[in-house]
């Protein structure tokens, strides 16, 4: 398949008319073939049109075509074959096993949330049959699910794949019965115009409306605001920069009709060093942090960039085989100059801080990212709120508190996290008692014994967490949790059997249901 | 139980020391004692430190045990006997069958959610168990949904005992663990200290830290700013009106931290006359629909303010029915002199309206609203906003369409509401079968053959529906799907059964999960 640099709009293939962009191959450092062109606001408009005319129709399919549709999107992505992989690898700099590992990630999110349209319980059936003889009577009330309208899903720039043209957002919400209009990230818009050519291709297959899904290219905040301010458009899917996220938020926020925002924004992702577990096996887990921090050049979400402990030689064994560990790791090229030159720029913020003292600082490199590791006191930290912002990149901080209250007042002091762990022995657990409910507040997703980065997708997962780690905590973007973001409940008062929707219907589908409030298989 | 004019903070009773606010007797036409006074920033600031300090306590107690504090509240309402119906008589001119049947929902409602809790589903726990065998291996993942947060609940003035100091937010927030920061409505603040003292008792009764609710007492939007701008505060619950809510909504995207608003806000609750219908039985529906629109002076959410139909001589029996049916009806007593000046205002824009006939205008009175039915056409309606914005009371408009087209095309047309209804027949079903897409995307419920006011509480009610009828689409505010827009998710990765939360545990009680994302009970 060629790429032609054209967006994709009612299935058909056109270009931008605003300005050129290119993607840059960071690994190579030099800019890429085909030029891409910026969609201008009629291009935005129509593509939002054509997914509210698609709406009623793509929602009103059985949970079992979408299934087919969500599973004929994986199938067209595999068929790209090693021209997808090349390209992504091209874009991002990326190993190969990393890009194969999530494209496998990609295409089997995309088949759960194909099984969780069979398993049906999504819809959230409640029936509360008539009490005709009631004073005063009851009448008949069923409920169900529905999607919310066509979606906004812009691509992150750290998974071409997985939170992308065909990643968690858009596949939950085309679960939910909502079209997407997806904004590519520049950063990879080969990649984004070969996924989307497979998604188009699948829209064609299982003959969808064509407004089902479109593909906007180009880069500036201009048609991103433009796109969210559309009144088609019904809800907004986002991960990237705090920056960007707020300023989506306060659009969708100022328009006439408010639509919820999902941004995933940053996160420092918390580590504790419990005291017993530190004196236990300080290096160990030195040595996984270091693992886990250089992981994708430190460009994960959950990339644990604070860790937190009381300050003693037991601290300081931990901090020196961390620093050793570091030191060492040769700097690698990040996803795009931008994103290297704000890691590096963080980098030497910490280094030059009056507060700070630098333990590992391996040799930087134009658009190259390379491990740095710094600590700070605990007072420090509480009293600098610039010491807990996001160093999107292999960086990380080290508090050395006082003591335990200390430690738990920061924890305390934390923003929304997508992520807190705790490093903890059995002698540890009244300490992590106090501190569990503090985490709970603070983060969506809690560990033990582990590290952050590696979200699994699955039934339990929780991507997601308090402000300013998301725009709303209510809600998770990996895992089949993901498909409510995009849903409301209606309700049928006294509808005869044959108005009713399938699913409510006395001899509908037997999915899970409430009766009476009570779950039933019947 | 004596009425002091206080608010309750801490579970103390303590004077506003802000301006002086009285209840007014609608019916009687005159103040009522005593003099109540609005709270200060520092009073509001003390009421959410300590819902904060109160959260984690309350959070933790087994769901059992919040159970019996939702009990415990609606025996202590009972417990105030006939000196709260006659308070509530008092402040709002509104009959004792109906205060009498206003205090069985509320004290109802709060034993729905009490059941809700025993019941355990609410909890959403999700189990994953760890794949050590997997490539890579899998870890442990259990999820469940742990309260928001304080929530601040503004009191609804059209039930000053259902939507108000222990209504519907207040029950579905407290089940979710979540402490609550009650702002009382100005119009019956006796009423709102005696249920507040209620709860007050039985939080006392359950043992629980006092700052699990408050009471703030006084009018102005500046203590319901400054409430909703408190950083303790995790989410809003209001009733009220479009200016109040969207001022709420705009204060709480302002925030460092925004939170979400729950308001529940206008809705004309559309009523569509199909042909087939209408031809059978105008007169019946017309008596209907006159009943439903004078129900508690026209002063429900869910009112019937506008009735569709395509124009010809059954839409006239209808309107000659219904206008019959309203003529006649006397002028009652308005919760509030602002509520009835604001009516007959409507009343009035309506009657001098160029392009509206008036149907039917009984005499209106000071303080009063009588029935009003108003006429016009399709194509006014559609080109002129003002003809939508609700008349809140017992005033209707009926829009009389040139055909079916038409009437789908104004059905496009409206906001968002909360609820839409059919009045249909067999030989309808075709013509209801193009509307429900519609409808669907505009409602929070839909209604055969019945009328909108009468909201039961059970698990498949929505009250609830796309902005502007609430701010929030995705929630209902009656009926147990209430307690999710109080809660989050959090996960837990490999944590020890001794650090899991009890509900999550191997052994844990034997509450509805998903296991590997299957339903069951074990």
């Amino acid at each position: 398949m060629i790429i032609t640099g054209e967006a994709l709009i009612g299935g058909v293939a056109v270009k931008g008319t605003g300005s050129p962009v290119r993607a840059y191959n960071p690994s190579l450092q030099q800019p890429m073939e085909p030029e891409f062109h910026t969609v201008d606001f009629d291009q935005i408009d129509q593509a939002c049109r054509l997914a509210d005319a698609a709406f009623d129709t793509f929602r009103a399919l059985s949970d079992e075509k979408r299934a087919v549709f969500l599973e004929t999107i994986g199938e067209q992505i595999m068929a790209l074959g090693d021209v997808l992989v090349e390209r992504v690898m091209a874009e991002t700099g990326l190993p190969r096993a990393r890009i194969e590992g999530e494209r496998g990630r990609t295409v089997g999110q995309l088949k759960l949330f194909a099984n969780l349209l069979r398993e049906g319980s999504w819809n959230d059936v409640r029936i509360d049959k008539a009490l005709p003889d009631r004073a005063p009577p009851r009448p008949d009330l069923r409920m169900r699910m529905i999607g919310l309208g066509p979606v906004a899903v812009f691509a992150a720039s750290n998974f071409p794949l997985a939170f992308s043209v065909a990643g968690g957002d858009t596949a939950s919400a085309l679960a939910a019965g909502c079209p997407v209009v997806l904004k590519a990230h520049s950063a990879h818009p080969g990649t984004s115009e070969l996924v989307g050519r497979a998604m188009v291709k699948a829209v064609e297959l299982c003959g969808l409306p064509a407004g089902v899904f479109a593909l906007l290219t180009g880069s500036g905040n201009g048609i991103g605001q433009e796109l969210v301010r559309h009144p088609a458009i019904k809800a907004v899917g986002f991960t990237g920069s705090r920056s960007g996220g707020t300023a989506l938020m306060a659009v969708a926020a100022a328009r006439p009709v408010p639509i919820p925002v999902y941004a995933e924004m940053s996160s420092i992702n918390p580590v504790f060093l419990m005291p017993r577990a530190l004196a236990a096996r300080a290096e160990d887990i030195a040595g996984a942090f270091a693992g886990s921090l250089v992981l994708g050049v430190g460009q994960m979400c959950t990339n644990p960039g604070l860790v937190i402990g009381v300050a003693g030689p037991e601290l300081d064994r931990f901090a020196n085989a961390a620093a050793q560990a570091l030191a060492g790791g040769a700097a690698c090229a990040m996803l795009s100059p931008g994103i290297a030159g704000s890691f590096q720029r963080g980098v030497a913020q910490l280094a030059e801080h009056a507060d700070v003292k630098t333990l590992a600082l391996a040799p930087q490199a134009e658009g190259k990212g390379a491990p740095a590791l710094f600590v700070t006191s605990g007072a420090a930290f509480l009293s600098q709120h610039a010491l807990s912002e996001e160093v999107f990149g292999p960086a990380s901080l080290v508090v050395a508190c006082k003591d335990m209250a200390e430690l738990r007042q920061i924890a305390e002091s934390l923003e929304g996290q997508l992520t807190a762990t705790l490093q903890l022995d059995d002698g540890d657990l009244d300490e992590a008692h106090k501190l569990l409910p503090v985490l709970e507040r603070k983060a969506g997703r809690i560990l033990a014994n582990g590290f952050p980065t590696g979200v699994e997708v699955c039934s339990a997962m929780v991507h997601g967490g308090p402000f300013p780690s998301t725009s709303d905590g209510r809600s998770t973007s990996v895992g089949t949790g993901a498909i409510v973001r995009f849903l409301r409940p209606v309700s049928y008062q006294n509808l005869s059997q044959a108005l009713l929707p399938e699913v409510l219907r006395d001899n509908g589908p037997a999915v899970w249901r409430r009766r009476e409030g009570e779950l039933t298989r019947n």
